[in-house]
């Protein structure tokens, strides 16, 4: 008993302060949700995988903001509020005790921002890269939750903030493109989760743009059946972006890891998601329509042509 | 849309499928836990990793069933049903379809062993081992969660089935121990998650034996601020544990992976517990007691004095 293991000393200290009351202080071997009269409980998880997601050498903080963020961003696309987290590290052995503290002070940072706790997680060694696993629990009023299905042929595509940006950081992540003012990486190390965008009686299908625009505009299409078409000239891109020159637009409009949302939204009320988003302080733009056919996602040029996009999205296998 | 990505196919021909209701058809971002009246959600997750807890080559329906059975029995010493999961694999880019076929023909058997189902998940590539994350969900009635603390001094320590198997067990896996019957690496590499003895209103603490008997044990004495006294001769072994001979006595007290429970019951409440192991066709034994001091784990050899147990534990790091 004197001799506890290495997980329980960095369970211990760098874990347990990020606990809430549902965490049990991370002494049990489980965690209990409290029931919420009205409310019922949503939940997902995200993997990210050193060398794939992230680089190894990425300052932590940054690497467990994103990490927290990318799940967030799950709960934003359903309309609940943050709650807690479960977590799983497999980390190489010879990880430094200064890893896992920064790596708890970017949870601890985003706990505040996001207002959520740590619920429990499991820590162990492993002979590869560092593996993350982040379970988002979020509450939502019962049966209000916004899903992929639902949008119907003339529902409006709307997206949140700008398209492209995260995919460009990662060009810029490698040496492959300039940023002087930095957005670009920011964006890519760091998304912003659209949580504090109210869209109950507004949106009437949406997801979050983990993939790439047109594979998760896909995805309500097919949740739906129906297809959709945009305006390639329409897609808000930051400066930066612009910056970037036309020959990185198919790259936004395909790009992954952006973490805004595209959302379906009947024409009437679009007036009404305008003066949400100005008033939550995020900007929303419209880009296209749903259609009943065909079903797939076509994208106009400025000349009413379809563009090429390529591979037309993003797979991490 | 015509080439949606391998991540894609594999959840639609071996993910989906084992899907419930909750899961929305894995179509969604998160999935919904239904509001159930009178209960509330116990929630935990463990990680397992190529190498560290299961050999890359061992069968993927058996590192499936045990993944699962893991966190089953996280629920198990929580007194709590099962309800569903959700799933992680950070999986090499080589891994073949057959494996993934494999691995989900695990999950349905043991889904129908357990009742519950897939809520959702994330499919990722690895450059390094395969890690698995399972995120377990189960239901109690409002309270009755059993805990870690509650163990008073005078409660008697009962474990269920017998201790041991997995860790000697896995000396068979290394080719270090001879196991005629088999029984040592079944035990190891399919653990029976207590799931159908009824605790509530019998044990007053308990814990399941993940790290080892006399580590997890220590759990409990930590929660209580309290001591433990063990027999070692009390202690129930398999026939096939005794086979292999005193000298791995010690390792059966605190090897890991029994995933048995180690339960703090009131001596009132013992022929209660008798009763209740007897109709769900559980051995337990009564192996020892807590007390005030001093607060940690002693464990008693035949002849009355200290037995002696190296480490003490195991950990993964």
């Amino acid at each position: 008993m004197t001799n506890l293991p290495r997980e329980f000393a960095l369970i211990e200290n760098y874990f347990r302060p990020l606990a809430g009351p549902a965490g049990l202080a991370l002494a049990d071997d489980a965690a209990i949700l409290p029931e919420i009269p009205g409310r019922e409980w949503v939940v997902s998880v995200d993997a990210m995988v050193a060398g794939v997601h992230f680089l190894a050498d990425d300052p932590p903080d940054l690497i467990a903001r994103k990490l927290l963020r990318v799940n967030l961003s799950d709960l934003a696309a359903m309309a609940a509020q943050p709650f807690g987290y479960l977590l799983t590290l497999a980390a190489p052995g010879t990880t430094p005790d200064a890893w896992f503290a920064g790596f708890a002070a970017g949870l601890a940072e985003d706990q505040t921002r996001f207002d959520l706790t740590l619920l429990g997680g499991d820590t162990t060694a492993t002979p590869g890269p560092l593996v993350l696993s982040l379970t988002i629990f979020g509450a939502v009023a019962t049966g209000k939750a916004l899903r992929r299905t639902g949008a119907q042929p003339g529902d409006e595509v709307w997206v949140s903030g700008t398209i492209g940006d995260a995919a460009l950081g990662l060009l810029v992540r490698r040496g492959e493109l300039a940023d002087p003012s930095g957005t670009l990486l920011r964006r890519y190390l760091l998304p912003e989760p659209r949580l504090f965008l109210p869209l109950a009686g507004i949106a009437r299908a949406g997801a979050d743009i983990s993939d790439g625009l047109v594979q998760d505009l896909g995805h309500l299409c097919r949740a739906g059946g129906i297809g959709a078409v945009i305006e390639a000239a329409s897609v808000p891109l930051s400066p930066a972006a612009r910056a970037a020159g036309p020959d990185h637009l198919a790259r936004c409009l395909t790009g992954g890891d952006d973490y805004e949302l595209v959302l379906a939204v009947p024409p009437e009320r679009a007036a009404a998601l305008q003066a949400a988003a100005a008033a939550a302080g995020v900007e929303v733009t419209r880009i296209g329509h749903f259609r009943a056919d065909p079903a797939r996602v076509l994208v106009r040029d400025a000349a009413g042509g379809e563009m090429a996009l390529g591979s037309g999205g993003w797979s991490h296998f």
